[in-house]
């Protein structure tokens, strides 16, 4: 199977991060983390992307604040699919990383998730896994009635409490 | 090869989709599109999204105006990679359906390119057919190559015309 | 008399939800409340609101946060006026919602209350049913003067503190 | 049956407020149309709303821009469902007249649709309206329908252009 | 000497704006403080105005959060200068508040100060009322040289403990 | 009777500003209308406002764009009331110009009327004079009343061609 | 003396770069005017930012709209200071492009002017050479004179017209 | 070498300053910290930057918040190289200061950088004296390097964690 890089430009991105990785492992698909920075490690993060396919990655995610270059830095260097998430930081609630991610020229598209959207960028991945993958197929379709049962028994406790 | 479905939630997006529809077929990807409405064809966005993996698409392509919501409408009932297109519309300058369409909630994903970026959701649909597609990849870096070839050219004009 | 039914997208919901489950309350109106998801289970959603007519209901208030599409998903699928809340998440400070909410496409309108507005939206539910029900009407009122007298109370312990 | 009355603010929003007007008549539901201004004509403003209910009115659409405070104005002198539209401006965008017109205290509710949203606004009153009247729910029904069928056809056209 | 008069929208807004009434006191300016809600008790906040010039007012303040119809309730039925406080509440951050306060369509101004600028807003009517005051003129530029003074006294400790 | 001035931060901005000029006319108040500029004559802009007290002045308009500190910086030299119209430039709509002129720190207010809100900054400043002048109090409602037919004008235009 | 490089993300953005360009000639400054794009000719810009200093450059301004990457490029790889333009494109009025030049992370600056700014990053280009260079300090003092000039003729030609 | 000025308008900005000022100390980088407002103490201000050139100054920083006018204010007054520092308040979350801050009209350039960013100031500083200073880009290239090691230290540390 393809592995999924997890690549983020801070060690403090992490606690946003790690819910990617938990997230991956639940699916069993083989992860690699990595800091590297878009600014300060520019030649790493370019040389990361520049050998992802041939290295066995089949998708990168790429998590960033403030002018969150990141994901494009790495899209700009491989033609693997590149997963942006958008890091809220101190000011602008994370409008700031959105728009520098999202909006990216044509040509070098990011597919971008919602702010500190991590698990979400974990699961994209796997589903694009999942397009050449059954099984991977078959264990979103397990989780998404997983999700949907936890839905129901909510509603069924709330019935319970409110609507006697 | 997997098809790649290119939806949109009026045939009014259609100047803004066609050019996903041509870039798809630049690189050869088979592609259906379709006028599918989140609000008005609830029950045949969803079909068809419950039924796209067994049709043979590999990735729905979702593009939308306003409070978007056809990506997630799309996603909601898929586990393949759904690519949403913000589009902007008479007024807000496309942050509405931005915002309706990144923001997903967890476990839902839309793969979210900039405002009316149609040619990025193609691509980006391209790169994730191209995780196991090795000709895909070839042509990819084809037209990487061809794009920076394209800069450098103007590059060299500009050059020419002001640094003499 | 009609009953009034209390969506939310997530049990998460339940603390700004609540108010408009007390408000109801207050003036005597029948309520249902139910946790549907309009991604994670969007067929339980769709049927209760192809229902809602038939079953009883004369008004569905719909809860969300982030790309809220609840209520959207919601009044797709009934004729019924459909107020929607839009739920302050983590992040844009509930523009995000408010925005998913409020700016429907033709055709398929989604009566918006403010950012957290629960009260406000049992109160537009209230006064809906009131169109045809002297009663509510009378509650209504009843209930405005009471806050009229509330300001003017504050209005004379604030001209006794600062006025003399 | 119970009339809709829509107020605007200006003459000059009369391009917006057209639409709700053909659309009020496309239903059969007898409308009245008026232009009282919340800054201009504050009492005339207030005695409509007064009497409005007495007046044989089941709904109050009130429409305006910038600081948008009509709807606002209108609902604290009545109980009916009062429905705003926020009108776009010169500037801005209409985000103003959105936030003036959605953001109610807690306690007098305005019922919000999209910024220029003047015929989901009459549908909203439709609906309204149709939760005592089955014929109006009949007719809602039926546009529904036919606006379904306008996207499949439109569908059938794109199927035709491009999947062939 | 004329009044300024204090309004605002609830008594929550209190601890906002009691720094315009400290301020007033501080200029020796004679004020009347109130609570009238644009929307609860609208018949009082009109009252207020319409005979705020007769009851010896020169200037209103008026203060509220969220869509803020005060400032420009009182505006329309008083031709005294008007100041708008606009509040920050629970979402936002005083964007709603704002917009709703200085966008007034033409031929109602008011006259808005900054988020929760009470102290501002009662500066402003002090200097308003100097406009034919020499005294209060001289008590104002007496402010301004104090606070002067106090950035100058910050600069010499900055440089004490910086520059040597 | 005191006289206002009008001061723009750049000749560009005579269009938006005209309609201030005309309307202290139409109220027979004496005014004089300048190009002081904060950045490029900070001094003539400085020395104006520190003598206009004593020049016969009694309010002070000034318009700028972009990050507009004019009024500001008029503001910071005189005891005056100082109304500050942000202007609307070629980007962002004027919520920069918005911003910059209405968040004044504490101790220097600028009466901040809505983006290009020239007549209003106009009707703001007679106002202030109206304070201490029952003549332009009497004008002032005058137009009011003449504002108020205008749209009773228009209400029954509408009357007549849409409710019979 | 030290040369200005002006690069621009895409041949597009000349019509907004041609400003700097002429501004810098109007200084003598000498120039080299470029196109490199962050994400499709990443390695030129590097190369050119990385060897900047030794080629003789004092100063690199940076042009680029949307998600605008470059100005951060470049100054990843250059301890020279980098001026950011942000460049105004389809949507969102340059508010993406603004976001993502100037909220750059700890350590890594990026000089940034207003949107669209090119004549001010060309002028800030000459400032920042001025520091060590008598004479274009002494150019830039007669430009503002110039510029002051302009404004004081302005105010001649407008008190002609509106003050007598 | 020459000096840097830091300048606060307030000395309630020093928490957010203090890091320009350590930085440059780093950097061995002469400085000078001040408090001078735009608003209260104007004149100060103006003969601050007036005088800057010829006191031995090559660069100001300008840290300021709301509708921030101090950098633009300094820049007015001097041909060195101005940068801003737009200092995040109360409410807005700083894109009040970042506005007035970098939308400078023409003429009048202040070099922006993000929100709080004031040891992104300190080495913008230290890069425009560099470009005449071949120890201080030394200086500059091995903080780079060692900002990088750290990276690539927090590499190898998440490496050891998650890559086994």
């Amino acid at each position: 199977m393809k592995k999924v890089a997890i690549v983020m430009g801070s060690a403090s991105d992490l606690p946003v991060v790690e819910k990617a990785i938990t997230t991956l492992r639940d699916y069993g698909v083989p992860s690699e983390v990595h800091v590297y920075s878009a600014h300060r490690t520019p030649l790493e993060a370019r040389d990361f992307a520049l050998n992802a396919r041939k290295n066995g990655f089949g998708v990168i995610i790429a998590a960033a604040g403030m002018a969150a270059h990141l994901a494009g830095a790495i899209a700009a260097n491989t033609t693997l699919p590149v997963i942006g998430i958008p890091c809220k930081s101190a000011s602008l609630d994370g409008m700031d990383a959105l728009l520098s991610t999202v909006m990216m020229p044509p040509g070098i598209p990011v597919a971008t998730v919602g702010i500190n959207g991590a698990q979400n960028a974990a699961l994209l991945a796997v589903e694009i896994l999942s397009v050449e993958d059954e099984s991977l197929a078959a264990k979103l379709s397990a989780s998404r009635a997983a999700a949907a049962e936890k839905v129901l028994q909510s509603d069924r406790e709330i019935t319970e409490k409110f609507n006697n």
